[in-house]
């Protein structure tokens, strides 16, 4: 069985991808963007997960969103990333409108033309309500459309899947320890530097995660949590 | 009111810009897709459609597109793009998977950005099988996806329309005379020539779209038809 898997590098996805190899899926395909974010760091992480996951990667430069995107935490260098946990003040910073859509679209493409049988992201519908392309309806809106739009241009019955959608991020860190995700090569933080920040809405879901998993966080951060 | 619109420079989607124009649409927002297609003389119809509409004018580098997507007539200089008229056969040669999706995801960034009131599109149903993507159940399927996915991060509204889908190619030429679209300046080919090939499916389709229509064709073309 052969999946598309969308790999940011982060905690999430590598948990993802561990989840499919040990459902049995013996042909993985990684798809990692690079589209202009300060978080190259997280690059470095998907090139290792995929590595030891022994799957195809894909590193796709998707930058053209600089060329509309500015006002983005994300993208543009002279917004700084919101620093504390989750607000919808903060987050509208780092929200790139659509964003979801074209990264599961450009995988959906590749998914076809690999002849996949599903491409799985990482998304979870948790308690981020200001990513509204992380919630189920717009999971499922998204598959039909996709699989609509492909419809004589597969040879395969490609499904979107989201195993992690109702899963907390204390869940997914469990589930990510008991299949062996080295967690010390994921990184998550929104911020440039050379370790995780600690501070921004990102790095503090992942210690939130480890914490309330009760599983020791093997994350460097810069600011004491 | 504001439309974005997906401009490819074709008589299609020429004669969308035009019917927005006339429906009160007073600020226009072009988007030309510059996906490493052969045809770059599109792109500088686009330019000139986009001036006479006194439209800003983004011209959105997807040229990713190639990264993956080998073995597309389109945009793989070592396939030959088929001659003849649409048929199942030649005309998957000219389908890269998913191609509408993405173009449609990016072109509703843009729109959320630029707090539009529609995107609109210039797809027709019509009799090409093997654009499941030009389909009313797709259409409907993505509109209802762009939303969700959306649906906190838009000002507006913003809609998803295509008033063109339930036309054929002879009555948007009627449609066009009528709205005064300087077909002469648009351009269809799929092949990369200086003038018109005659000889590939888009060719075909706008030569026998004039021939319906009883409108004198003003366009050039190397292969008599």
């Amino acid at each position: 069985m052969k999946a598309v898997i969308i790999l940011s590098g982060g905690a999430d996805s590598s948990t993802l991808g561990y989840l499919l190899k040990s459902k049995g899926y013996n042909e993985l395909i990684c798809v990692t963007y690079n589209y202009g974010q300060k978080q190259v760091k997280e690059i470095e992480s998907a090139k290792i997960i995929a590595q030891k996951l022994n799957a195809i990667h894909h590193i796709i430069d998707v930058t053209f969103m600089k060329q509309f995107l500015k006002g983005s935490g994300l993208t543009d260098d002279s917004i700084e990333v919101p620093h504390g946990a989750y607000t919808k003040e903060n987050m509208s910073v780092t929200v790139v409108p659509n964003r979801n859509t074209m990264l599961l679209s450009i995988a959906w493409s590749i998914a076809c033309v690999e002849n996949a049988d599903v491409l799985a992201y990482g998304a979870q519908c948790g308690d981020h309500y200001l990513y509204p392309d992380t919630r189920p309806d717009y999971f499922n809106a998204m598959n039909l459309a996709l699989r609509l739009g492909t419809e004589d241009c597969r040879k395969n019955n490609l499904e979107l899947i989201a195993p992690l959608l109702h899963k907390s991020k204390a869940e997914v860190i469990t589930l990510g320890t008991e299949l062996g995700v080295p967690f010390e090569e994921t990184w998550s933080c929104y911020d440039g530097g050379e370790v995780h920040c600690g501070k921004c809405g990102a790095c503090q879901s992942r210690a939130d995660g480890f914490k309330t998993a009760n599983i020791i966080d093997p994350t460097i951060y810069t600011h004491c949590l």
